[in-house]
């Protein structure tokens, strides 16, 4: 899906339905960390000032989907309880880090988006293995949720990757370097365990 | 205006209303800076998780504010910019940690929260100020941002008071140090200088 490299292992899906309450927790705090890091991304686009107000729509709807989800853990009687560790996104982040070329802000910037395009690449796909799962044991509300939520990832892909050319300034490279960093993705999605977690 | 204890100065709105361009830069910071202290409240509520919805459908208002706001600087061919110094905001921060009785997490969650209805309360006198002032010059439009506006400022002054209540458990005490710091506000608002700035 979009340029990911390596598709999700086929074991995930039922091994996030069998356990759906783990999933929504650990979703939420996926939701309230994208929100948090496009409200930092949109706070560092000073010398990008088209990308401030995409940046902050993007968040805007990643706490309306955080806001959906505590509703869902609170009608199942859910604790939000603390954020559980993301290997996952903390290891892209280190990886596309110590792998980017140049100094320069508009590098960096790129990078950063384009990890964030990268991340929501793989949610959408999760979400869409999911919303399939569910469906076909008969949870419709859950897949609902799901397929709604997967539909908002896909265009935060579409826009973070764009800004990513735009800060960039170079269409070519910014699509080399993602092709580079989904290469890296790939490798750490099919290092880390089976879990029933969003990015497990 | 609700409890705070100190009238803004009556030169502050006419001060305001002559520089809008520059209020506007400001009061975007302002909206950003609330949104991201609603979502880091919230981050630390996971002792108090009814906590937790509202600050983020608080956080998520403050960020349709910034994106309205981004739209009229965009409209007026005017820059974010770096964040201007809140010295205002910083400074009640500062006594707030400095005078807060008790280490335990509920007094400085409470503390926390009740700084930030003071902040929303202030907003909320300032914006009324300014649109009767926007008014009384014809500017239509303007006033109708700010009239709109401090309705929703007056509605989080409300929830933040009553989180901070909810999460001392203990209301008489919660007013009480509301009072305290109102003091404390209406110290450092006397002591600034009336300048086109929301806190200035």
């Amino acid at each position: 899906m979009f340029c990911l490299t390596c598709p999700t292992d086929p074991r995930w899906a039922p091994c996030a339905a069998d356990a759906l309450d783990r999933v929504l927790v650990d979703h939420a705090h996926c939701e309230m960390k994208a929100a948090s890091s496009a409200l930092s991304l949109s706070a560092r686009c000073l010398d990008a000032p088209h990308a401030v107000l995409p940046l902050v729509a993007l968040a805007r709807e990643e706490l309306e989907h955080f806001e959906r989800v505590l509703v869902e853990l609170e009608r199942r009687g859910l604790a939000l309880g603390p954020p559980p560790v993301d290997a996952y996104a903390a290891e892209l982040r280190r990886r596309a880090r110590t792998s980017c070329r140049g100094d320069a802000t508009k590098y960096v910037l790129s990078d950063r988006l384009l990890v964030g395009a990268l991340i929501e690449a793989r949610s959408c796909e999760r979400f869409k293995l999911l919303a399939e799962e569910l469906e076909r044991r008969g949870h419709d509300a859950e897949a609902a949720l799901y397929r709604e939520l997967l539909a908002s990832e896909a265009r935060h892909y579409t826009t973070l990757r764009q800004l990513a050319i735009d800060v960039r300034g170079d269409e070519p490279a910014t699509l080399r370097r993602l092709g580079e960093l989904a290469r890296l993705e790939g490798e750490i999605v099919a290092s880390l365990p089976v879990e029933a977690a969003i990015h497990g």
